[in-house]
């Protein structure tokens, strides 16, 4: 197996060539999209459960809305068609024919030409806002709380596997709600749920913030977000959740009967995240050997390997393993034992360091008789002799340890790289030896965050949510500041 | 709520309200696509994870391959593309711009038109074995056994709710094997995983089968499908595993090295259910008063409803609801308390006849003295009054009872329903008067399969897998037949 190439040598070929060879995804033959591959999609379906668990505890239901949107319900909200309208997948004909030139070759069929052309979701406040108009009337319909697990199409002009793709797979929340404050507090509620997954499962730490009105989503009159650091000095928008006002209601025309018998537009909220997160998790921790993952989204958390010369030797040890297996499965633990004789333990040990198994438990003759197996940590490349009398409970632990090990390293990582800044210069020289993120005052104006991005190709990720009144001067205009917010070069 | 069209008076019209009314789904504003309603997604998500279990169970993992099938991919395998093409979404191009005539319009870029047109997927052998392709080099590389849950878009031209809509939710085997036999095996293994399914969890017994040569699926050597019967005695195909020969793996050359060291192409199948599936339930079992769920698939399996005059009265009962509520959650069975004061309880009644909950529970004053309830089964209507004391007991087995009343009740109809036929007057009789499924003998032709299609519209719905040798002579021409076949008008 050739190694990969290492992170300092070159960060972004070091994960195009992690997400192929661990098996996450693969390039497909239609430009921008991927096949996610099974085990990529095994860590996704871990992402997906969790969320999916959250969304429900939090009052959401799931529901399904068309893969299509007719062009005319598309335009209604200006802002929101604006900002997808050129980079959308249009569906104009619902027919192929027999080329009469070759009989071997399909064309389209002219005479099936649609009458309106249909554009495939790239989110899809329009679809779901029209069709709330039914189901609309009174405060009692109120609130709507609804989530949609679905595929979107952007057509992105330059692509990477989970980080930027053509199609990629998401949730998308969209609530709708009788009052301006309900609708905010489900917004930030919302928020703190991706933070909350995002640092307890992805043990991914975030800044909570909301993005300046240059970085809104398209139709939302406030986007709020959480923002990573990756291992290379890079930000990642790892989640959105957009206070969309009546923007939505009003282009729709959806509009109820209040408690006090008043005719009002609903206030609405959307919110998601994306096979993205996939990415997000791969830079946030892998290193120059292969994934690491986090035990609570690792599709294997534990493997057993056994070294054994021949038949028998294996049996034994296979005996001790189902033992283990059987202890940890109990506890809810996904194990696996490779027994295969094609490939040595070696080459088991670096395949599974690749595909970021947190714990590996080696057994050999000589451990059968001492009744102990090698116990190996991915994270830390650490191994250790262990008694196999409360394996299990070790083992239980040991996953534990790892989680939070994994996030504080995180952690501490994000924490030395936030930077404080006050002048440009320093700006400047921070980006360029450090990166990561920079914390500095702004002037609030479109204009210097312009001009800060065309000289150093770093946006603002977002103002802070805990950000603390601090009287300051902007970095290029020198006008006055309340505030520091986050600037860093971003995927 | 104004009462549902009975099924006697009009049965498409008593399915169309029933999927509206119970709120399950609506027809969208995108021509033939349907909304999924949370209550209905709710259903779907349970059959959806069951299915994923019982395919994980026998060795199968789920992917992501991308919704978009280049026109040159689409057209490879001839049989498959010819059957497709004529009902496909076509993306022609990846962008809109401001109508120059109507700055609130938006219009295809002309510019934007892309070099090959892009197929939105009927269905993924042609994606998939395009990528097998690269996956596939010797025989340690199989089998691969690959599902994907997904959308899929088939230009319908006439539509009705879950049956038969333009884009539905569906999943897709797609396996790869090194010989046939296991080919064979496997498509027959998923077609009993599918039997199992329909038989367990729907309560609906079902016809194993294999389609004639007219009814494969576009590209299979051979379909096994499986056959339910509906309320109205038509029949309908709820699940189809198709054995693809080496069709596929020809068409986008993938071969390998065989453990003899021959290059050899791969065997393959196919295999999927869809949200037809919930037009099957709702037919098989729903009466009047609407839905009939098996507690297995019921959202809601029990509800308590009180019914109370005064705050006083309902905070009573709310304690003992609140203890039986979770004692049934420790046994996992879902319960909902319905304290809605808004509506009577006769309406909430009618109300959870009408979406399906299998078991109600209505508590009054007098129940609370006599430590008592009225416990009213959904499927028979029928109602009791049960001590408080291990009412929990209780309702576990009576929701085992009532899924297996509800399974037997369809089997005896179905067995009802299955008629044996000598001659073509009878088929004719029989098919009008009592419909239902129809045992004759058929030449095997695909010419007396048209012929009686184009008399009657009833189709062979399948070869039984149970078929006994039997001579006889077939319906039309009178040419000697060894085995009975199924006859039934379809959905």
């Amino acid at each position: 197996m050739a190694k990969l190439t290492s992170r300092g040598q070159d960060y972004s070929k070091w994960y195009n060539e992690l997400v192929v060879k661990a098996d996450l995804a693969e390039n497909s033959q239609v430009r921008g999209c991927m096949v996610i591959k099974p085990y990529g999609y095994a860590i996704w379906e871990k992402m997906r459960d969790e969320l999916d668990r959250m969304f429900k505890e939090t009052g959401h239901q799931n529901a399904y809305f068309p893969l299509f949107v007719p062009k005319s319900l598309f335009e209604a909200e200006e802002q929101n068609a604006e900002g997808f309208a050129k980079e959308c997948a249009v569906v104009t004909h619902y027919r192929l024919k027999t080329d009469p030139n070759n009989p071997q070759k399909l064309i389209v069929d002219p005479d099936a030409k649609l009458e309106e052309e249909l554009i495939v979701r790239p989110t899809s406040e329009a679809i779901i806002w029209s069709t709330y108009k039914n189901w609309i009337q009174s405060y009692r319909d109120l609130p709507i709380l609804i989530n949609q697990w679905a595929n979107v199409v952007r057509w992105e002009m330059r692509t990477r596997l989970f980080l930027r793709t053509t199609e990629f797979l998401w949730q998308e929340g969209h609530t709708a709600h009788a009052t301006r404050e309900e609708a905010l507090e489900e917004t930030e509620k919302m928020l703190e749920v991706y933070a909350t997954f995002a640092e307890n499962h992805m043990a991914m730490p975030v800044i909570r913030g909301i993005k300046t009105p240059t970085e809104r989503f398209a139709g939302a009159e406030e986007t709020y977000c959480i923002e990573a650091l990756m291992q290379d000095g890079k930000a990642l928008q790892a989640g959105t959740s957009h206070f969309l006002g009546q923007n939505f209601s009003k282009a729709f025309d959806v509009k109820f009967t209040s408690r006090e018998g008043k005719i009002e537009y609903p206030w609405a909220t959307s919110w998601g995240v994306s096979t993205r997160l996939m990415g997000a998790l791969i830079m946030a921790h892998s290193d120059d050997f292969g994934l690491v993952l986090p035990p609570t989204l690792a599709p294997i958390q534990v493997v057993i390997v056994p070294i054994f010369k021949g038949e028998e030797q294996l049996e034994n040890i296979r005996t001790v393993a189902t033992e283990i297996q059987q202890k940890l499965k109990a506890k809810n633990i996904s194990v696996k034992f490779d027994d295969d004789d094609q490939n040595k333990p070696g080459w088991k040990f670096a395949e599974y360091e690749l595909k970021g198994v947190p714990v590996r438990i080696a057994m050999g003759a000589r451990d059968l008789e001492n009744r102990t197996v090698e116990v190996a940590r991915r994270d830390t490349l650490t191994k250790e002799v262990q008694p196999l009398e409360n394996l299990d409970i070790y083992i239980e632990e040991l996953l534990k340890t790892i989680q939070k090990d994994i996030y504080n390293r995180a952690l501490e990582f994000k924490n030395n790289n936030i930077t404080k800044v006050e002048t440009f210069e320093e700006f400047q020289k921070v980006l360029e030896e450090k990166g990561g993120f920079i914390s500095a005052h702004w002037d609030g104006s479109a204009e210097e965050e312009e001009e800060i991005k065309n000289l150093t190709k770093a946006t603002i990720r977002c103002i802070p949510l805990d950000a603390e009144e601090e009287a300051g001067v902007s970095l290029i205009s020198g006008k006055p500041s309340a505030r520091r917010v986050i600037f860093a070069k971003a995927y």
